[in-house]
C-alpha cells in the first residue's frame, strides 16, 4: 500500500504554479485530479459513482446501500491556494481505508470516499456548490446557471442539468466524515473535532459613481466609488473588530480600472462570519448603514445583494461527543470556515476532523500540515470510520 | 470637402463597445484608424510618413523641410474611454486644411497633421509615449522593452526597435498647435488657449501583507494589504484637496482576488497633479508618509516607484497671447491633464487649443463637445495654421 508521503507527493504538481494552486472545478488540473481519484479507487478494486452534480463517490461496499459512511472533501482551491485545503481529506479517505483494509476489517456499512466539486465557489462564485445540489439546497437550474469569468456556465461544463438532490439522502447516508486542515490556529495538538461552523456569507457591494478624468476633474465635481469602496473596507474591518467577528472585502472589480480614470463602478464582496446569526447580521447591517452614509457623502450609490448565507451549523453533539472521546479526549472546536459536512449536517449525522496547522495560514500556497499530524490524521480518520461501520 | 459630421460618424464607431471606447494604441482599433489617417491623406494628395516611432504625419508641402508647423493628437483611448479626447485634434486638423485650401491659402511653411501613438499610456503604462520617443526623453530601448498586460512589448507592436529622437528636431518644426477637448469643466466659450500644464506623474504604490483564510484568521493575526491600501486612497483625497492639487488611485490589482482569501499583495497607482512641483511633492510626499504609517500599523510593507513625473509646461506665452487675440480675445487657462502638446514644449515653441466640454466630463463614454463647438475649433485652428504659416 502507497505511504502518505507517495500520495502526496503524486498530487502536489497538479494545477500547482509559481504563486499557490490554481485547481478550479472542472478545469484541467481539477479534471486530471479527478482521474487520479478513478485511479485510486481502481487499483483498490473500489467502483465509483457520480451522483450527476459533479460529485465521484469510491465505494468500499455495494454503492448506495442504505447507511453508507461517507468521508472526503474537495479537490478544488481558492485562486493561488494551499495543497492541504480540500486534498487532504481525499487522500486521508484512501489512506484510511488501506489502514481499515490492512487491519483485516470488515466493515458493515458501504463506505464511501466523496470528492464534492467547487466546495470554495472558485469558479462559479458560490461556495460548496456540489453539496448543495445534492442536499438540494440549491435548484439544478439555478446552478447550472452559474457563470465563471469567462461566461462559461456551470451546466457547460459539467456537461448536462445538474441532477439535484440524490433520492433518499437521509437513508443512503448515515453519517459523513470530513478530514480537513484547520485554519484558525486554534489546534496545539495533532488532531481536533469540529463542534460548530460559525454562520457566514458573501454580499456583493456595488459601488456606483461618476467616471471621469482623474487629472483634470476638480476634487470638489468628482463622485468617485473608490472613496466609498475604502471607506468601506476599513468600517468592515472596524466592526469585525468590535464584535469579536471577521469580515472581509479582499475581491475588488474596478471600471475601467486606468491609472487616469476616475472609476464609474468599484464592486466587491463581503465575507462575513460570526459566532451565531444575531452578531453576524449586526455586523453586516452595520457596515451597510456606514457605507451607505458615506455614499451620501461621496455622492456615489450603494447597492448591497446577497450572494450566499449560511446559517450556523451545529455537529451533531453526541457524535462529536463519542469522536472525541474514542481518539483519546482530543478537542473539540469550532470553525468559521465554510465546509460540505457543514451543507450535509442539516440531513445527516456530521463531524469534522481537523489536522493541526502550525501557522494557522490557509487559503496561501503558504498553508502547511507536518507530515506527522497528517499521518496522525489517517489514523484517527480510520478509527472513526471503524466505530461508525 | 467633408463636412466635420461626415468625418466625425466615419470613426465613431470604431473601437466603440458597450461601455465606451477601448482605442489602445497599435490594437486593431487603433490600427484601423491609422488606416483611415492614410486616406484621409491621400484624398487630399498628402504624402504620410512615419518618424519610426509610431507617430504618423500627413503633409502639406514638403515632408521635414524647415520650419514645419504641425497640428494634430492622438488616436489612442484610455480603458473605455470617450470619442474626443484626442481624435478631436486630427479630424480638425484635416478640416483645418480643407479650409484653408477652399480659401486658397497658399503656406510659407509645409503643415503636417500628427498623430502621436499611446499618448494615454493606456497600453504601454508610459503616457506620451510617441512624442517622448520623438523629441529623447525616453531612451528608444526602454521604450521597446514596456509591456502590455498580455506581455507584448511596445517593440513588437511597432514591429522594431523605436528611432527615437527626430534629428533636427528643433529645425524641422518651427511650431506645434494640438487642438483638444477641454477637460475641467473650466471652459465657458466655445474656444480657449492653454497657457500651461500642471505637473503631475503616476507613482505605483505595492502593499504587501500575509496571504491567509478570510473566514478563519484572527483579526487580531492579520496582515491584510487592503486596509493599508485602503487607508492611502482616502489620505490621497484628503491630501490633495487640502492642497488644492488633484490626486486619485484609481486602478487596483490584488492577489488572488478572491473573497474568500485575504490578500497577499494589492498593487495600486497614485496619480496626482498640482499647480507648481513643490505643492505636487507636498503632496505625494504627505500621501506616502501617512500610507507608510499605516502600514506599520496593519503589519504590511509599502514599496513606493516613481512610473512617470511630468514637470510643469508653461506654453510659450506670446505664442499664447498672440493666438488669444487672434482669435478674438478668447480665455487662456491651465490644464491638469498630460498632451503630446506638453512633452514637444520643451523643444519647440508649442500651443493648445480648447474646445469647450459642458460637463467637463472625460476619459468616460460620457465625454461629449457639440458640433457647433468642435465647428469653432476648426476655425480656430485654420486661422492658427494660417497665421503661423
Amino acid at each position: 500500500m502507497p505511504t502518505f508521503r507517495e500520495l502526496w507527493d503524486g498530487i502536489a504538481p497538479i494545477g500547482r504554479g509559481a504563486n499557490g494552486y490554481l485547481r478550479y472545478a472542472l478545469t484541467e488540473p481539477e479534471l486530471v485530479l479527478r482521474d487520479w481519484f478513478r485511479n485510486q479507487a481502481a487499483r483498490r478494486d473500489m467502483p465509483v459513482t457520480d451522483d450527476g452534480n459533479g460529485n465521484l463517490f469510491a465505494w468500499w461496499g455495494d454503492p448506495w446501500a442504505h447507511d453508507a459512511v461517507l468521508t472526503g472533501s474537495h479537490f478544488d482551491s481558492v485562486p493561488h491556494g494551499g495543497a492541504y485545503d480540500g486534498p487532504l481529506g481525499i487522500v486521508s479517505g484512501f489512506l484510511a481505508v488501506d489502514r481499515l483494509r490492512e487491519q483485516g476489517y470488515a466493515p458493515t456499512k458501504p463506505i464511501a470516499i466523496v470528492a464534492f466539486v467547487d466546495e470554495e465557489g472558485g469558479r462559479f462564485g458560490l461556495p460548496c456548490l456540489g453539496s448543495r445540489l445534492l442536499t438540494g439546497a440549491i435548484e439544478p437550474e439555478r446552478a447550472a446557471a452559474l457563470r465563471d469569468v469567462d461566461g462559461v456556465t456551470f451546466g457547460e461544463a459539467l456537461g448536462d442539468l445538474p441532477a439535484g438532490l440524490l433520492p433518499g439522502l437521509d437513508r443512503r447516508i448515515s453519517a459523513l466524515v470530513e478530514l480537513h486542515i484547520e485554519q484558525g490556529r486554534a489546534l496545539a495538538v495533532p488532531v481536533g473535532v469540529a463542534s460548530a461552523i460559525w454562520p457566514h456569507g458573501r454580499w456583493r457591494f456595488d459601488f456606483t459613481g461618476h467616471g471621469d478624468h482623474a487629472g483634470t476633474t476638480k476634487m470638489s465635481d468628482r463622485r468617485d466609488p473608490m472613496l466609498t469602496y475604502a471607506y468601506t473596507v476599513l468600517a468592515a474591518n472596524k466592526e469585525a473588530r468590535l464584535a469579536g467577528a471577521h469580515a472581509t472585502m479582499a475581491r475588488v472589480e474596478v471600471e475601467p480600472n486606468a491609472t487616469n480614470a476616475i472609476p464609474s463602478v468599484v464592486r466587491s464582496w463581503l465575507d462575513a462570519r460570526a459566532e451565531d446569526n444575531a452578531t453576524l447580521s449586526a455586523v453586516v447591517d452595520a457596515v451597510v448603514k456606514r457605507a451607505t452614509e458615506r455614499a451620501g457623502r461621496d455622492g456615489t450609490e450603494l447597492t448591497v445583494t446577497p450572494e450566499s448565507q449560511s446559517p450556523e451549523v451545529d455537529f451533531d453533539t453526541s457524535l462529536a461527543d463519542r469522536l472525541a472521546d474514542l481518539l483519546g479526549g482530543v478537542p473539540i472546536l469550532p470553525t468559521s470556515a465554510g465546509h460540505d459536512a457543514g451543507v450535509l449536517s442539516a440531513h445527516v449525522p456530521t463531524a469534522m476532523l481537523f489536522v493541526r496547522n502550525p501557522t494557522g495560514i490557509s487559503h496561501s500556497p503558504a498553508e502547511h500540515a507536518d507530515e506527522q499530524d497528517c499521518l496522525s490524521g489517517i489514523d484517527a480518520l480510520a478509527k472513526v470510520l471503524r466505530d461508525l461501520t
